[in-house]
């Protein structure tokens, strides 16, 4: 049985997704029995192609780049075009809805709406979108559970690196009582520069900018509010707590100094944009912020642009998992692990 | 539906998943619907109980504390002593066997033939002795198919820290190249002691043999036989590479100097006792053997007891993960996460 997918957004992750599926072909047949087919992209920018029997991935991708517009794609009987998102995850036959959706962190949306819609109408979900993750995490499960399909989000913490997945499947049984982690690669990439190289701040967020890590208006990273969105969607999915955006207190890195920097290493110590929760008897703590970590800390080595969490378990200790943060290829194998998840689940299930 | 379970070996780690048992009952049961009950325990030198309708576990451990000898459980109608481990494994109504007995890691017997007595008879296999899997994969994991019930061994390489389960549900879609850890806490320890202290190799040594991180005869620890059956396991269940243990070369810490370790210093180096995994286009190479680490890379910042473990994947690039390697509820702990993975599968079947 093909496992048909519909984009919802087509832009860098998306197409990243789909450049995979095309490329492991083969080894995600031979290895998982995963034959997905793509059968509808709706992009705001780049139109909507849909077919019930399936898209070429390649056709897809060429047209978008000689043409820039999907609707180019070769005309051929029972092509639609022009469809909307929301015709597109009704109407379409997809079993899963990729949601890679130009969407307003602030408000989630379309996001959200596009995740009621897909389980409501009974498909999956999976995203990188952290907006309705961060916002909307109870009333989307329950939706979800509710019309039973699945929703993934891998993507939305430390991009493909599992830290999300990793806890809920192989730390389970513990309570966790603390995390802690590293989960903006720009920032983490400034501070390592500042520390390694003794260039001022600007300097270094220049640096980060020209190298594509750091957008032209940095605020999200250098602030705390995306490491923010990333502690409130480890609360509420790996421990538990119905944290919101506004519980969490945040300061970025903007004030850190190379005074501040040579000081903590005459400490023994590094600066690091730390994401921490903590549940200490049923009281959350719940912080972003700059801290002086011991050198001999995991989370001390982690440089450059990757992303580290530790997770305080009553009855493994401390279990630490580094990786990358970002990048085009690792956020599409974050919808990947998620595609493959659900496709084993219904495995299982149709024993 | 209870999830019965009997112990073939009653040591450490058979006590401490016990314990955890019996501490975790009401958590196990409203977070995962989990509800084990202990039907049987043969152990060769404390004894041999069992009853279909369960036993009770503060009875069980109070017994052996007060007594040595499991046999005095107080007696009541259909309680059954003195079954061998075979009749325990193939009479019992287990649904999993724990296989925690004392086992030579040479020939990983008898629980090699536990394991295939277990399948047989249509029961599931979690255990934490590494010879049966380092030896037997091929065959075991067959067998297991065969009959349709699982085998989890997740204890065999971090103890429960999830090396074996984390890349298999959350890094499946990458072909992993290349696989580096620190997989013996011993010998660990003893490095970072050196290093760290200026003691040298004997002293470092006898303060692990105090503090229980290594045994009486350390040969198989700083040797590299320990770390060597691990990258055994790591290539079969990971790689999907049929390596055998004669195939790696082997190397320990033994001739490790207060020298070498100045001069690795000197060189921003740390000296690790890696072991390694890589294919290089169907050529595999196998190793143990101490390495001057760059203080950069992941793997030198791992400390005193904690194993670590890199996996280089072709679309995350590297992932690593770093924990626990040793201890009685951290290894009780992996037998837990196995018999939970067992029973989330069995009720994804059931729906």
């Amino acid at each position: 049985m093909r496992h048909k997918l519909a984009f919802i957004g087509f832009g860098i992750v998306g197409q990243g997704l789909a450049e995979i599926l095309r490329d492991k072909k083969e080894a995600l047949r031979q290895q998982e029995g995963f034959e997905p087919l793509i059968v509808g992209i709706a992009d705001l920018m780049k139109g909507s192609i849909y077919h019930p029997d399936g898209l070429d991935i390649d056709t897809i991708l060429q047209t978008l780049e000689k043409t820039g517009d999907l609707e180019n794609y070769p005309s051929t009987t029972g092509l639609s075009t022009s469809w909307d998102s929301f015709k597109m995850i009704r109407e379409s036959n997809a079993d899963t809805i990729i949601e890679v959706s130009y969407t307003d962190v602030q408000t989630g949306q379309p996001a959200i709406d596009h995740c009621r819609a897909a389980f409501k109408s009974g498909k999956n979900v999976v995203m990188t979108n952290k907006g309705p993750v961060a916002l909307a995490y109870n009333e989307l499960s329950k939706i979800a559970d509710d019309y039973g399909v699945q929703w993934g989000f891998e993507g939305t913490v430390m991009s493909g690196t599992p830290a999300l997945r990793m806890p809920v499947t192989s730390l389970a049984g513990n309570r966790i009582t603390e995390i802690r982690g590293i989960f903006n690669g720009t920032t983490n990439f400034i501070l390592t520069k500042m520390e390694e190289e003794g260039v001022p701040y600007e300097e270094a967020l220049n640096e980060a900018q020209k190298l594509g890590y750091a957008e032209a208006d940095p605020t999200s990273d250098v602030e705390g509010y995306d490491a923010r969105y990333k502690i409130v969607i480890l609360a509420n999915h790996v421990m538990h707590i119905p944290l919101t955006v506004e519980e969490v207190s945040c300061k970025g890195i903007t004030d850190i100094t190379l005074k501040d920097i040579e000081e903590a290493k005459g400490e023994g110590k590094r600066w690091k944009l730390l994401a921490k929760l903590k549940n200490e008897g049923g009281r959350v703590l719940a912080s972003v912020a700059p801290e002086k970590v011991q050198v001999t800390d995991p989370l001390a080595s982690i440089n450059g642009a990757t992303n580290a969490i530790t997770y305080e378990c009553d009855l493994l200790g401390p279990v630490t998992l580094s990786g990358a943060g970002a990048g085009k290829v690792e956020t599409g194998f974050s919808l990947l692990i998620d595609l493959i998840n659900i496709h084993r689940e219904k495995k299982l299930v149709n024993i």
